[in-house]
């Protein structure tokens, strides 16, 4: 019992230490994680990740590819990134992106809004359909 | 005229050189760019990007964000990330994207694929509608 949980417990951290090597993440073997009021945003952020900041080497500088997706009224609050960069690639719905001056801007499908290191940045769902976005972060 | 010229001139160069640093990019203002027989590929590579690596500055991570898309039976050819990385999120269509052992493995919708510094890649449209995809390049 104790041979196999361990085999187990080998096996995951495995695939969890891969997670930043793999080349090609499948749609279903993406790491679902939903997070609440982020960043003092409203609602939550349902998340599909091919990989996590945490798993990413140093040597490597794209940190974190994931869907984001904010249903009607939600948002992720105005946050800064001290040491990294932030792409949105919006690839439907429409919302409002507060950028780098706090200024809100609309976005829609098909939009780039990016942050810089040293920047802040939030977004929110102000349409009536959800707002999906690719969400890349890298770093140097 | 001349002096016309010359304020157009400076206005272009103005606006290439904030290219890499504003924001937010709507999509009407994506920088088209059509490429053909990429890398040995076949066919056309349809681009809008937000900025080209050309533009990005050293200290800025994310150095191009586009959309691309590859017409049934088009491809870009395998080739080398020797200086940066590049992540291939895929919106719509299928397709085979050659990873960096040089293996054939079929990509679609939601899928999210990579190469790291010193590794190659290449993908195809083997599909019968348009495979449509956000590249994002980072180098640290």
């Amino acid at each position: 019992m104790k041979t196999t949980a361990l085999v187990l417990l080998a096996a995951a951290a495995a695939l969890a230490c891969a997670g930043a090597r793999a080349d090609v993440f499948p749609k279903e073997s993406l790491i679902r994680n939903d997070r609440h009021d982020v960043a003092g945003g409203h609602g939550t952020v349902y998340g599909e990740y091919a990989f996590t900041r945490d798993k990413a080497l140093k040597d490597q500088a794209i940190k974190e590819v994931s869907w984001l997706r904010l249903e009607p009224g939600d948002s992720i609050g105005y946050h800064p990134h001290v040491t990294n960069e932030d792409v949105y690639v919006i690839v439907s719905g429409e919302g409002v992106f507060k950028d780098k001056d706090g200024k809100d801007k609309p976005v829609k499908a098909g939009d780039v809004a990016i942050v810089r290191k040293g920047e802040s940045h939030g977004i929110a769902n102000t349409g009536k359909v959800p707002l999906v976005f690719v969400d890349v972060i890298a770093e140097q």
